[in-house]
């Protein structure tokens, strides 16, 4: 059996991986259009910040291991230009040449959303999708004083921290109304304040044109102008699903339609990471989430039912977590905007809490429950101290279709350092007993 | 209607509280021996080690916040001498009185098992068990240089800590074969490892004796002998049931036999906390789980019922952390001894694996993941790095009787420095999985 994998991302690996462990004697060969595989672009802004030295530490694992140990057929610098029954036409390091495959597997991956502004293409505009831009990014960014980040999703509020750690002056540009648009009010608020004490923070700002001669010397808003010489964009993702549209059908956002056991429309042709859909476990329905545990385990379960055997991907909760500075941030399920637009009658409560028994020091964290009418649990929201606790358990109540009533009484340990006799998960847990008439 | 609550920590303190939210015009009294109320035994060991500056700052609330809040009529100095059908017997501040009641609870908490040794009453011998000697412990060990701990619980433990922090020389003694016991022998080992950095750790070793003049010179074992100052004992404690015993059913370890809604054998007499046995969510069956989270919510669900509405309590999971030096210890349902002892046939995963991206600093956390043939989630052990997030975790999969599948698909959130793609919990899961057959 001849199996090929387009993309050697996490999905990528994981799936070749599993297909060699269970079937080691068939032929497994991945293409990966750069020069390296299970590479870690979640690290990038660890990277430019200076907490990650050297480039190469970004990049999981070296080709030669998956090679040798796992005895993958991996290529580096192949780009697939076309995929048909049975065969791939691929530009391996130059040459093309083509592949015959049994079964198949689309890891493609995302790529960034363009703004399709004037001036894009200047010199010192860089778009931090990519590995193989984190090392521009911090060269250029070691010359320069004044960056401005387009975007303040994730990678725009990782990204902005970092070039703060660099000592210069950082502008980030949003076109919502606050930062990290995927949440609440209340917490954004947070994030908001501890951003407006490093950087210039503009919301509710579009970006209309970059300006410059050879290279970017200010970017031109719908409110202002800002001079910089590097700008970082980040402004979203999206599948990138150019050789699987026409082959298989689309879903939702566009990404690639797949069933539990990742096969997309068409036999023997399977999807997986951020090129694919799935099922977002709170709502049950199809869903696009592009991030990177999910993709490590969607690639697992299309391998191994590419292998032969049977295992169904439940989906996902679109858990993250990240940070600014001093504080963390985190968000599993739906926040109160989105349950409200997927048609919920919600009951949500807010809360600040230390996170440590009053007699030592700790810190404070803000947490948003959000429920729906009869008490099932929607989402979480955190931002402070001591939140990736509380995320990873509130991700593992969604993900059992946990209750409030579970969320009170699930004994989280006491430990006055790290958490509260009554800790702030159960205490919003009572606020929302409250709103729904729990005595 | 009058509410009697014997004992003001932390169970009696929230079903007090609780039935005066929920019927303000009743009439509640509680009854505590100490000076304090909702005192937080499980600061002590902070409070000797300097952590926690001032005696005060260990009792949660004052009185007269209670008192004046929420109007719930405390007695401090207050102890119950004899309990009959609608009446109490009280010495309250020397004076004896009675009192009558409609309603009861038994919130007396635990005690100090004694040793039971020759020389256990000289000066220098120290029960932790009790909030009022905290102050004892920490003004004599300020004057001595050597210090014996009996006993390697999470007491023991803590307080080893604690005093290694004051620069004392500490020798821990363990009857059994290693340090905090309940954990199963590859967790043990690495408590054993970083104990044995900072204090003479004697496992298997039984203290038969204590000698000296007028206070404690040394503490004789049945394998030698150790000088000291000052011992502190903390070898585990049983229920206080001596008022409710002949009066209600007692039930596992002698703790007062309760159903969900924290009801005794005897209409209107309810218990909740240490001195009260409930449900180990794991097992199903009765036990007896002295811990201050899972006090605070039985004593919350026996104040809902007691105050005429219906609320059951579900159990606890044993969960539980704590540290020493640099390691953070947690376990959350059973060991894998404890699961054999249980009946379960048993399969577990030990993995060591980094809490954060390869590329960056983080630490290392050992995980043991015990579950049954079937998969179903048996307990957590961890040790080490950022253990807390994994418990917290572990526990909110055993309260919803989550399998080793759950704990493989729960989307745990990456963040490069607290977490990686492929988290510890996930990775162990892996590990069950092959033991299991799952491909």
């Amino acid at each position: 059996m001849k199996v090929a994998i387009i993309g050697g991302g996490a999905a990528g690996m994981s799936a070749a991986s599993r297909v060699k462990a269970l079937q080691p004697d068939w032929e497994v060969t991945v293409f990966e259009k750069s020069r390296w595989v299970s590479h870690a672009p979640c690290g990038i802004p660890f990277f430019v910040g200076g907490a990650v030295e050297k480039f190469d530490d970004l990049c999981a694992y070296d080709i030669e291991y998956f090679r040798h140990e796992r005895g993958i057929d991996v290529h580096t610098g192949a780009r697939v230009i076309e995929v048909d029954d049975g065969i791939l036409r691929v530009n391996d390091g130059g040459k093309e040449t083509t592949y015959e495959w049994d079964k198949l597997l689309f890891a493609t991956g995302s790529k960034a959303i363009k703004l399709g502004v004037e001036g894009e293409d200047l010199d010192g505009i860089i778009y931090v999708d990519d590995i193989e831009n984190a090392e521009r990014v911090k060269m250029e960014a070691a010359k320069v004083d004044n960056v401005v980040v387009v975007g303040s999703g994730y990678i725009g509020v990782e990204m902005a921290d970092a070039i703060t750690r660099l000592g210069k002056n950082v502008t980030v540009i949003e076109v919502m109304e606050r930062p990290l648009p995927e949440y609440d009010a209340e917490i954004a608020a947070i994030i908001k304040s501890e951003m407006e004490k490093y950087v210039n923070l503009r919301l509710s700002e579009r970006v209309t044109a970059f300006e410059g001669k050879d290279r970017v010397e200010k970017v031109i808003t719908n409110k202002g102008e800002y001079p910089c010489e590097l700008a970082i964009i980040a402004v979203g993702v999206v599948p990138n699903t150019d050789l699987a549209k026409g082959l298989v059908d689309l879903g939702v956002k566009r990404a690639i339609k797949t069933n539990s056991r990742m096969e997309t429309s068409r036999e023997n042709i399977y999807a997986a990471g951020d090129c694919a859909e799935s099922i977002n476990v709170v709502t049950g329905k199809e869903d696009w989430i592009p991030l990177a545990a999910p993709a490590n385990k969607m690639g697992y379960v299309a391998g191994v039912n590419m292998a032969g055997y049977e295992m169904h991907y439940p989906g996902s909760l679109k858990s993250q977590l990240t940070g600014f500075k001093n504080i963390e941030i985190g968000k599993a399920g739906l926040s109160e905007n989105e349950a409200i637009r997927q048609g919920y009658e919600v009951v949500s409560a807010f809360i600040t809490s230390r996170t440590s028994a009053r007699y030592l020091p700790g810190g404070l964290i803000h947490l948003k429950v959000v429920a729906d009418r009869k008490g099932k649990l929607l989402g979480l929201q955190a931002v402070g101290k001591d939140v990736a606790m509380r995320v990873y358990a509130a991700s593992a109540l969604l993900y059992k279709n946990g209750d409030v009533r579970d969320l009170f009484f699930t004994d989280f340990p006491y430990y006055p350092p790290v958490s509260r006799v009554w800790d702030p998960l159960v205490v919003a847990a009572r606020n929302i007993f409250r709103k729904l008439g729990v005595p």
